[in-house]
């Protein structure tokens, strides 16, 4: 394979783990970093401590705070920036971007202000990439695959060739990487999942068991396919790794800090209190608040979300959401996954 | 709600579990263990310590070892025994069963003889019953049902009014049970999850993370997808409670006995020792045999079957297996999805 050189735009814990899988398979990646402290510790040290505890990166990470610099002669950006930065980190980006170059991000949520998915505010700031963006996603714990632990994602573009030029950057033994056509469905069911990992931690912490957290995930499902269908995207989606294997690895593993946010809220911590304390983003509520509005929009009911709304933002008590949720009206199990709504 | 005689005919941690259902729900009902022993525990001390330890049942249980006085007067029939004794116990308690009663079974696997689903079973043997007959799935874990936190389950027929008749029996606060009109997809979907289950208890004991378990969800759900629609099932059924649903709780919770078999096997344990050891019944053991020659019967590849085949039964290294798993051919999610197949 040709290496060519690359770039991860954001010096998260997934931003800096998908540069180092960049740099196992041989390709010249810098990462850019907003903190120039950050860089240096990246440059000096080989570690990433806020984010990656005891991790050591490998060889061939070249970090920096300079953007223009991060992106000259680059082949592949990624862009794994929180959802709500992306539109003001790809605007300052875009000028230094290569005509030619891959624009993939990884981000999981929509754009707060607009509803847009993040590949439209791709396509929006940097038009000259259009046929050239696509999405990441996947259940990719990012501490896990720094230990090269067997891990499979997606990258979904609407250029068959863009998705198979992403894939053969990314993939290699452990990092298991497959095309996808449905950008809508990726996009979709890789940010609502976030919702209901609030939910399952909620649940957990509320001390109702795996049964509950079961039926949680199976109608959180169906409710991600509905909003998704009304936004254009194909069902079968939802049934793949950015879907039901997404969502499932949010719901159940140890790692998911919208979990950990969704657990803490149990134990009746206040929202502010709580992304405070995690010191990182929880891109679960914003999407709560996006998915409360696209809900509205699409004439679609979402159940599990309107109940994480009132609990985050209105106060309500989250023993008595869940509640309401099993206690729901449909007796017939179809019914319920097309609608969802209150018979 | 009009109170009527039930039955259940097992004793095992699940038939006992929902026997307290009845009886919470104010029907008599009478428990028909095969073991005398058992059936004066119960009667006696209201325990079933080798199914449900620190476990103390409900008033209004009656259990008996004479078949035909649990089915004396009886307006359901549930049955609750091991997919391999299914076809004896409804041939000795047919002669026995009212007319109008309900044959609800709740059993997760085929037959291994003939490979028949065990609807087909119960209809066979109990022809006069054809139109009440029903099967009760969805992930519920006994230990969790008996402490009264809430579940979902599906009960389906192919007539609507035996559903909700089986439905009205049972439905409560915390056991929540909706009605399906797909018994094909029901059974196929309880019965292979039970494979993914060993699968997965196998991936957890090598030490490969959450990631690659997803992945193994995620790709076992579609292999149960692609089999059941080749047996005849609805495709939205495998996304519902009693696929998916199942599947994610038998996967990941540690009350699952299939995942524990796989995890002992991951430990160089040989599958007599574990099966020795476990003192239950394992169904995955058997539906693995059953899912390698319906795959072969209808064409459908099936490549978690298969690996498991291979471990259990032909001595192939678990290890060798999973990476084959991961390592497979197709690289274009959909085309993994539909067809399984190697390209």
């Amino acid at each position: 394979m040709n290496k060519k050189r690359t770039t991860v735009l954001g010096a998260g814990s997934w931003g800096t783990v998908l540069a180092a899988v960049l740099a196992d398979n041989g390709h010249p990646v810098t990462l850019w970093s907003r903190s120039r402290q950050t860089a240096e510790e990246i440059n000096q040290q080989k570690t990433n401590r806020r984010y990656l505890k005891d991790v050591t990166l490998p060889e061939g990470i070249d970090a920096t705070d300079d953007i223009a610099k991060a992106l000259d002669d680059t082949h592949l950006v990624l862009v794994v920036v929180p959802s709500q930065a992306v539109r003001e980190t790809v605007r300052k980006a875009s000028p230094h971007i290569p005509d030619q170059a891959l624009l993939v991000h990884a981000a999981k949520g929509f754009e707060r202000s607009t509803l847009k998915r993040i590949s439209e505010v791709l396509e929006e700031e940097s038009p000259s990439h259009q046929g050239r963006i696509a999405v990441l996603s996947g259940p990719s714990h990012a501490e896990e695959v720094i230990q090269r632990s067997p891990t499979t994602v997606v990258v979904a573009s609407q250029e068959e060739k863009s998705a198979k030029a992403a894939q053969s950057f990314l993939n290699n033994q452990s990092f298991r990487v497959y095309t996808h056509s449905d950008v809508v469905g990726v996009e979709v069911g890789g940010s609502l999942k976030n919702i209901i990992a609030l939910g399952a931690g909620l649940s957990d912490g509320l001390g109702f068991g795996d049964n509950a957290k079961a039926a949680l995930i199976t109608r959180g499902l169906a409710e991600m396919a509905r909003l998704g269908m009304a936004m254009g995207a194909e069902p079968i989606t939802f049934a793949g790794l950015s879907g039901v294997g997404d969502l499932v690895v949010t719901c159940t593993s140890r790692h998911s800090r919208n979990w950990r946010a969704g657990n803490l809220l149990s134990r009746g911590h206040s929202l502010d209190e709580i992304l405070q304390q995690m010191g990182m983003v929880v891109e679960g509520v914003k999407t709560t608040q996006a998915a409360h509005d696209l809900s509205n929009r699409y004439g679609v009911e979402m159940p599990i979300a309107s109940e994480l709304y009132e609990v985050l933002f209105e106060g309500k008590d989250p023993r008595q959401a869940v509640e309401d949720l099993m206690g729901r009206g449909e007796t017939n199990e179809l019914n319920e996954m097309i609608r969802g709504s209150l018979s």
